[in-house]
């Protein structure tokens, strides 16, 4: 039976493939890309079926690139999971704590682990491009002065050693993820389901676009503004609302929604993640 | 007659104090700060009188560091003021746009002008601190080969010679500033007012926030949300509306406003800039 290909941005290990392994458990093939714009056209042009991207982080909040990619390509949501970040220190095999003068990992990864930094001054963050990708050029360097921090995965890929779990300062650290695919989901029962819209900068407008939802009692989970890159001040909005397209209402809510704004896409109705 | 002291993030030079210098013509001290932080504190224990910073991009989105600043600080917004971001290549006298081989900026100026780059393949974008502090630090190197992106005050105040205007890819970069001070505005007239609020993660409680609003006439302008840091997928919105806190109207919706959320602070009440 033919394996399942999944794209995702990142070395093995990464958060990324952590999440696109618990959505997809079996006979699956993992697909790293260098980049989220490589995720998309990987799914796009039948490279891999699905595609794995984070859209936003508990801390940091919005991805916006990948907002920004999910309207520049016309893929559809299928799934969404979410992963507790959780940061560990992990060097080669035979290096202790005690040795090491440098720690290597993405710039965002670091600035979450002050802490650890501010209780070991004579430890200097070095930036990386990606967290497992750290752990990665450690694994073939073999320095015995130097330590990366990434997920507990990445240890495991690249048989290192965990040092030290959780040096992340803040514990409520989320990333949500969607699985993308060129297909829309079957019928999707209890799901929610995301769009984007747009319309004229017309005072009073966005009220009236959520009331198409209020009026027939969906709940609106999210809310998002981006800008139009073409128009000065004006914005897409991507809402995510309880029910999905397979609904008569949502049907309706969406119609209704049409009247008012200058342009709406479906990116998906899917599952929500349990949380 | 003492000089009004307004602080800014950057070097001289740089967009934010060309925006400061829009809002405050006469008599004015400038203070450079390394960091938005930086800003705040010294609005905040009275070295200036005021602080300018930038709130969001018509490119990139919202300024989010500013927006947790403003939650994490108590100042008030007395004024809103906007700048097109037009990037210019600037070298030192005597330098030809031959002779370049590198261009220093801020990592998203360089971003913001790939066609430059790819129409002029020799060149090197090299990523650096600030945009003003690039061509400030060509004036004191004085290299022969080397440029940096800038806006046109950097030129101006350093003597450099500015060998290209408007190397941007997109016209439509705008940037929104506001004005700090620890007193809010006296009485505003024709104003626009932001808040931000919070609420407990209850469907529909979006909706009924923004009626407190639609059911008094008053415009909603623009709407943000924040992650709350401490608790996971909540969020802080950050909500502009037309109207100054002087009118009977406002007050009774923050009221109502007061009766849904579990909390909310008025940012301040100033006049709008204009488009």
């Amino acid at each position: 039976m033919a394996k399942t290909k999944i794209a995702y941005q990142g070395e093995a290990g990464s958060f990324s493939e952590a999440a696109a392994e618990s959505l997809v458990k079996k006979n699956r093939e993992m697909v790293p890309c260098q980049t989220l714009e490589n995720v998309f056209d990987s799914v796009q042009n039948g490279k891999a079926e699905f595609g794995l991207v984070p859209i936003e982080n508990s801390l940091i909040g919005s991805i916006h690139k990948t907002y920004d990619l999910l309207l520049d390509h016309k893929l559809h949501i299928n799934a969404e999971t979410q992963m507790r970040i959780v940061h560990c220190l992990i060097a080669p095999k035979g290096v202790s704590l005690k040795k090491i003068t440098k720690v290597y990992s993405h710039p965002v990864a670091l600035d979450q682990c002050r802490n650890f930094f501010k209780a070991n001054p004579t430890i200097a963050p070095i930036s990386y491009y990606d967290t497992a990708g750290s752990v990665k050029m450690l694994s073939q360097s073999g320095a015995k002065n130097s330590a990366a921090i990434a997920g507990p995965h990445a240890a495991e890929v690249y048989g290192m050693k965990l040092l030290k779990r959780s040096v992340e300062d803040e514990k409520n650290n989320h990333t949500r993820f969607f699985m993308l695919s060129k297909k829309p989901n079957a019928d999707v029962k209890k799901a929610k389901t995301s769009i984007v819209f747009s319309m004229k900068n017309m005072p009073g407008v966005l009220f009236k676009a959520l009331s198409v939802f209020a009026l027939r009692d969906i709940d609106l989970l999210r809310i998002e503004s981006r800008p139009l890159r073409k128009r000065v001040w004006e914005y897409h909005f991507y809402l995510d609302f309880s029910g999905s397209v397979s609904e008569e209402r949502v049907l309706k809510a969406l119609d209704h929604l049409g009247e008012i704004t200058t342009f709406v896409r479906v990116l998906g109705s899917y599952i929500p993640a349990t949380r």
